[in-house]
């Protein structure tokens, strides 16, 4: 029998605490929510973390034991330091699965990974919002089905300030006239990202069964494949190479 | 007659005071032998920057009047401010075109914009190295033909930890037995980046023919096509939604 | 002054003379009011070609004097000869720009270039589209803005049978309830590719302003940028290679 | 217990019976020597299929009944029947698996599934192979390392006429000079496909542990994860749509 998969879930948590609505729907929080119906599979090993937490709940330990990452942030983006973001971010880069969710295409990490505006248009106010599959063969759409609704949920609109997803899944129709590409992936390093739209904390999405199999396909998919030593960068030729005369001259493996 | 495409040639600019044989290929700085030839042409109207000036020379302004920036760092890499980093991300993102040559692979912008490791393996010998067309009808390999030779150049090996890029337009042959993406386009906001591998400091690269004439094609292909200001991410719906009970309670449009 | 660009609209041309609802709004042939606006411009010589005529007006002269070709098909793609297929395909692969629009998706000849089933959902009904950019920066959404609506449209919805596109421009929204991706390019040979959804027989679209100008900004980027012949495939080392012992044995350039 | 998954390679089977050095090699035929390490997994169900068999030995229950098809192919592409490449092809859209080796580039099935020339350079004579693993997260390079040699192999030569490939995997080398991508991997309708270069009859490629692991990997990749139906393209609207007044002159479901 093989070893769980580690996911853990971190959560700014903080609308939950302020916000009577958002603790109404979320009473142990959205982290907690999210990690309920993960902690029902038995090959998942779930743990949380939060912002208010010592090191933001990602001490290093916790990190190294971690195989896939979900991500929830919206207000305290900027409260999260940027030690824990190059911590983050490095473990991405060595194998680590991310899954962000919804305003978390703010976050710092996020744009950290994409290297752009990560920017969109947004409206809190009473959309629905219906996603489509576009690419069904996909294990992250398994299960999914054609489509499937949200009966209120924030807006998303385009152009969402991204890189050209290696994967485009899911695409929202909004009924205020918007679209959204709103399931994507992403490779950075040896770690893969899926981006999941749905999710603002005034909203009981996290309670939807099809965005929690959605969840889960994400985090099976992103488990990490390989965990490559990278080799010293200085290399040996693997031919033979005319003789060199400047030999001497030349920099050691150490120079950058 | 429309306005010139207006260049900026950065160059570190510190083995050519420092090492007598990168003196003595490249007496004037490596800027100014890669902006020689696009001085030539009379659309473009071009400049340069050095590490060691204020602003490292790319002032707000000089950055403003800039549509398509080149780049070129090595060994100084860190003592380029975050400041200067975080304004030529901006442009980028707003449209700038940014053509990063062979060791700016690990220019804290390129890592930037990418978002990976940016790492890979590379050795300082007598290797040939043979680039091959992989995209002929890109516009940056417009004249370059099926492929073209650098009898001596610095080796860099595969893997290559860069983000799938858009398009792959050159992959190299070396003598001692690797390869690698040497030519390839990435999209980050408005921008363009294309990243071209040859031009180590100890050879006379930047005196190629076909290497040149590779650099103009990118400045040509990455120059600005839109400039749009982006709207403000609060939107009002094009459709009619249903009557929103909580719309006293919602966030107004200064809230992100 | 550099040589016109030459573009070539083909029609099917049947819906116009059976369906007075269709005559109404193209009384010259969509072939017509596809080329009417190209004329305008001094940089492009446009001729038409319609199923009917010999050779469906796709004699092998016109294909060797056309950069571009633009398809509009609906009810009679089985009528279009395996042949003229077969000869758009190779001048495509050579280099030939191509616009499909509309039920042009399920062509043969865009068939035969994407390999893939092309399927999609469609009502024609009351639905109004609105197309968003994504990629505001691409040549062919220049001058289209955030967004543009088409008050009445034929619905395609997804999931849309095409390999993933090298870039995605524009996603519509339906009243309906529906998304898709509604104009996305590839490139096959040498030749570039763009889909664009719109226009319908029973509709006005292709007398609407930002539809036209997209098509005109496609026929621009389109234009074929290489004339390579292609080497001969057996081809000799540019490396020193070992002795071959069983050189006498091996097949000559001619066998395959 | 989950049911095996089930694997047909198909191999032209006639430079075995026909040339007595590639006899020596593949006493068998190369489909039993591809066929034989697949066969050591206890979670694979594998059969062959030759040319020469009725059917090619692809009727329609045999292909009903393979998830993953394998196909080697050279000298007789032109032999393989219309009507089995069209099947083979309606069972890749619905989600068969389908990894194609060396000469296959040249297939009927590729070339009809890629939409473009498949075109390459080629030297049969004493090139060494060494193929570089570019994404060494992918799960088809699992266990492969940063590269593998084979000692002497064909020489395929860029450029490849082949679509963007949705993944790039492995870049060859060779001793005369050229470079090749020679693992990638598409998506068309529901199924994966994966090109591998190595595998020239005349050399024993197929008996080498690592490209029999890749073999491998790239079946279990290539496995169905979805058996869709696809719906009626005829859709109703999910939103409320205007009056249409037209509505009894709209053509009904089975127009198209």
């Amino acid at each position: 029998m093989s070893s769980p998969l580690r996911v853990t879930v971190w959560n700014e948590f903080r609308h939950e605490k302020n916000n009577p609505r958002v603790a109404a729907l979320y009473p142990q929080g959205i982290h907690e929510a999210l990690a309920a119906p993960l902690r029902a599979q038995p090959d998942l090993a779930v743990r949380t973390a939060t912002l208010d937490e010592p090191d933001h709940g990602l001490s290093p330990e916790t990190l190294a034991a971690t195989d896939v990452l979900i991500w929830w942030g919206h207000k305290a983006h900027r409260e999260v330091s940027d030690d824990t973001v190059a911590a983050v971010r490095t473990r991405v880069l060595e194998g680590m699965g991310l899954v962000v969710l919804h305003s978390g295409h703010y976050s710092k990490i996020f744009k950290a990974l994409m290297g752009d505006t990560c920017s969109l248009k947004w409206r809190e106010s009473t959309d629905k919002e219906r996603l489509w599959t576009v690419l069904p063969s996909h294990p992250i759409a398994e299960g999914v089905g054609p489509y499937f609704e949200l009966e209120r949920e924030e807006m998303y609109g385009e152009p969402f300030g991204i890189p050209t997803p290696d994967e485009l899944i899911f695409i929202s129709w909004f009924t205020g006239g918007e679209v959204f590409r709103s399931g994507a992936t992403w490779r950075r390093g040896h770690g893969k990202i899926f981006y999941f739209r749905p999710g603002h904390e005034t909203y009981p999405t996290y309670h939807h069964a099809t965005v929690q199999r959605v969840i889960l396909n994400a985090v099976r998919w992103a488990r990490p494949t390989v965990c490559l030593k990278d080799a010293a960068p200085r290399t040996e030729p693997l031919e033979p190479l005319p003789p060199d005369p400047d030999a001497a001259a030349r920099p050691t493996a150490g120079h950058r």
